[in-house]
């Protein structure tokens, strides 16, 4: 009595649904309790072929990214991931080759993250592929971290670096590029691996729970995202640019063309944390974030006022650019 | 600092997070903590223009459709609606009317079910427009009704009426089939109307809670899911066509047309629910879905065997399809 579609998912996706309450996928629904005292932390970012991801990536890192770009929104708030549910809608004659590929990226991932599958739905469309992550994690009770609540004085962190994927994406597009700005292999690579392969920072959420005022993940532009996290905090802010945390490949693109600052500060695909942390706590941060094994950078200040936050350049001057994050709309 | 995305969602959806733990869409996820002692159901189905709702259907209706399918799926686990999360993918130049209408419905639906919206994600894409819902609800911990339970006497039952939303589909594509069926306007009206809106059976799960020993919901085809739920109880079953619960037009249609029990037994899209009864609950059961306002009839019963369940015409012969239910793949 199986359908086309039952089969599909007793082969592809009933691997990756490890948790009890998963059913192994066979039912309409699952069931989950967090933790006692815990609550749920909830989520969902969808990413489309040609616009979220290029439709030739290699299918497990869509796989990868779809799931990420969720669990490093759960991080931010700090949640410790507890599983997903997926809609994955397929175009007519998507080979067999590329969804065998996505459902092994996903599995490994669903593991490295202890995320497991708990349901989904799979659709045909007449579009491209496009995949909807629902993710869930768990936290005491009442101890999400909000955009709202970093203050002035507060100082401004981010994790790892920022602006390769948004470079990595220029060199899949223009391949040109990686000779003008001198690139090598090695960091050609890694800034296109860092477009296609977001890495959440899921190891922070305690850190951030125990310290920070405010956070968020920084996906559609570091300036943006820093300029919403100020717009609820009711406060502004003001960053250095000498100060960003880039990567050996960035600095050298930057070297080579300095106006890529604005990709950087701009371009988003980070999946790192932006965090306000009261001046005090900032010892206790940064013992906990080396612990958890992620690099923080302080690169600014929370300041009074509710203009947008401000990129000081290393002159003095106030950099401005036509639009500081990515939307869709 | 507000991107055209966030000014979307400012405008259309965030009067639909009415939840404390929404933090009505400004955040980059919600929290929610289900009741002490219960536990979170969880669901999610999408629904894709030229596949699962037609392109000029009203967008009011398509909103609601796309929450009520899972809701449907939650209320035959036993579960109530606690809230939703949504992914919205929309062509380029879609109307400002369209989403007012889209809003309006899951604003309308969001409170009749008390069910709101904690987030989401709004999406470009170069295909049709498609909607993937994921749904919570809560229920006592270990509550969750399942396919699998069905045993060997148990009596089936099946709530409202079936095939109603198989013929107006019918309808929609060819009009003429309502002179040819001799309906009246308000019978091809009724039938259209329950393919556009389906009306999830929320208030009979605690009744399914109470009685049930396995439940569904009726989307992919009455016999065929049926067929579900005995795999997985490791059972089958014998229904009586005669027994089927029928509107006036669905009776008024097959009458004209007998093979049309093909597509009412097979056909789909009814968000009805099936379920198992053990016969000394059927009185408990009867008497709880009466004060629930839930129409519910016998069809027959669960055998035992493994093989799939069986149609029964008014004259005893067995009636078998092509296809037992309706699958993208």
């Amino acid at each position: 009595m199986q359908s086309g579609e039952d089969k599909l998912i007793a082969r592809f996706f009933k691997p990756l649904a490890a948790a009890e309450g998963a059913l192994s996928l066979t039912d309409d629904a699952a069931f989950f309790s967090p933790p006692d005292g815990h609550e749920v932390v909830l989520k969902t970012d969808a990413i489309v072929a040609g616009v979220h991801f290029l439709p030739d990536d290699p299918p497990e890192s869509i796989a990868r990214k779809a799931l990420r770009v969720n669990l490093s929104d759960l991080s931010a708030k700090g949640a410790k991931p507890a599983g997903c549910l997926m809609t994955l809608a397929l175009p007519d004659g998507i080979a067999e080759s590329w969804l065998e590929g996505f459902a092994a990226g996903l599995k490994s991932d669903c593991e490295e993250y202890a995320c497991p599958l708990y349901g989904g739905d799979t659709v045909r469309t007449p579009g491209p592929v496009s995949i909807s992550i629902f993710a869930f994690g768990t936290l005491p009770r009442g101890g999400m971290v909000r955009r709202a609540g970093a203050k002035s004085g507060h100082r401004i962190f981010v994790t790892g670096t920022i602006g390769d994927a948004s470079l990595g994406l220029k060199l899949l597009r223009e391949p040109a590029r990686k000779a003008a700005w001198g690139l090598t292999d090695a960091d050609a690579k890694f800034l296109i691996d860092r477009y296609r392969l977001p890495r959440p920072r899921v190891a922070l959420a305690a850190a951030l729970r125990n310290c920070a005022s405010a956070a968020m993940d920084v996906s559609d532009g570091l300036l943006g995202d820093l300029g919403k996290l100020c717009d609820l905090s009711k406060v502004s802010a003001r960053i250095e640019a000498t100060a960003l945390p880039l990567s050996s490949g960035a600095r050298q693109a930057l070297r080579c063309e300095p106006t890529l600052i604005e990709p950087i500060a701009t371009g988003g695909d980070d999946y790192e944390i932006l965090c306000a942390i009261a001046p005090e706590r900032v010892p206790v941060f940064r013992q906990a974030a080396e612990a958890a094994g992620v690099p923080v950078t302080d690169i600014g200040e929370v300041t009074a006022g509710e203009e947008p936050p401000l990129l000081i350049a290393a002159d003095g001057a106030t950099l401005s650019f036509a639009r500081t994050s990515y939307s869709h709309f």
